[in-house]
């Protein structure tokens, strides 16, 4: 547009930030990264960085994922945006409004560092042995952390995690895993059961499990994109599912 | 930081757009403006501008909405982030991404133009009779009309636009008026009774509603703050609810 100046106000830069979990030997895991670069250089952070001038905040996620821990198949990861943060002092060098993205990702690729990253690893989902993380990614790791556990709730994406064929306890102990909660096993039978689309019984197939009881029957994924009823996880204190 | 030369990048602006949704006369209707300036001038819009360099995404939206619309009371308003838009090109001006809002409000005060607006005004949603709106508010409008229909799957608040007291009619025609769709009266009634924390009986009160049958049963406000299991819209096409 003639006439209007870009340069007259006061710039902002725009980032992106990434949490990107998967299950590993049966503990969610999420994909941080070691700064390299002032400010916060050697903390751990979530993978991320500036928004160039041509391309979107979904287009800079995928590449700076790849940049910064080699991961090259971004198209498979399915990165949903949570919120953006935009307080006036979460970034010591300007202004920087971050857009923050969630995946949960099946079969992890390993990772490494590049770019402003010093080094990528797959850590534990355990915030407590890696806080204070870098600017505000704490609350941005929490948000996440959140919108992924929803995510199980309405979706049937917990079963990309299991074998194509599988038991409820081997389904039951995804849901565990992301929601970091127990569930009691007849509970969820009878709620998986209930909820249309999550899964179906793979007719005369099972599996011994190791332990006393019967075979284990066997199922596969279902067809439902949305589940309805949504599957969900155990009530906050002071309520009942 | 010492060192750090923000100017040395391509600047970016942040904006902000707002979805203010009210229910007015049973019709939900939309909170819009005419744009006073270039780009767009003339054309409605959603209420909006530029972050400042002191404030939040969240306080920009509450200023832009007082100063563009004469709404002065925003703490009532409940804003919801919806997502960022960040597409290069969606401004003419520069590199904007903007922070979408969202709110569904009772009793809408009146509103008049300023500042950017030439005039503002609740229209009813029927975006085909504005479309296109400026910029690409026409998918923020989309995705925001989408955001308060979950929204009201999986909280109570569809309750605060009926008087303290109300028939589960009046209660239904909420629904209908956000989800755009006619709920079956028997269906819904027994998904809201069956719907924990949604709705309490008020105990021998009813209501002629001028019909034939009965007086109609009157409810209050329940307590819960979330769901559960929530109350969902009608499915989509080729689903089963």
């Amino acid at each position: 547009m003639q006439g209007y100046d870009k340069h007259a106000f006061e710039p902002f830069a725009v980032t992106v930030d990434l949490a990107v979990f998967t299950i590993r030997d049966g503990a969610l895991h999420v994909l941080l990264v070691e700064r390299g670069q002032e400010p916060y250089a050697g903390r751990w952070a979530l993978p991320g960085g500036f928004v160039l001038p041509d391309e979107s905040a979904e287009a800079a996620a995928g590449r700076e994922l790849a940049e910064e821990t080699g991961i090259a198949d971004v198209g498979r990861l399915h990165l949903e945006q949570v919120r953006t943060y935009s307080d006036p002092d979460r970034d010591p060098r300007m202004r920087v409004v971050s857009v923050a993205f969630a995946a949960l990702v099946p079969d992890p690729p390993e990772v490494h560092g590049g770019g402003d990253a010093a080094r990528a690893a797959w850590l534990p989902y355990s915030p407590a042995t890696y806080r204070p993380l870098a600017f505000d990614h704490d609350r941005i790791l929490a948000d996440a952390h959140d919108r992924i556990g929803a995510k199980l709730e309405y979706t049937g994406l917990a079963t990309a995690f299991c074998a194509p064929e599988f038991t409820l306890g081997e389904l039951r102990q995804v849901y565990e895993a992301v929601w970091g909660a127990e569930l009691d096993p007849a509970n969820f039978r009878r709620k998986v059961v209930g909820t249309a689309g999550l899964v179906e019984a793979v007719p005369g197939a099972a599996r011994l499990t190791g332990g006393r009881g019967k075979p284990a029957a066997l199922f596969r994924a279902g067809t439902a994109s949305a589940l309805h009823p949504p599957l969900l996880r155990p009530a906050p204190e002071g309520q009942t599912s």
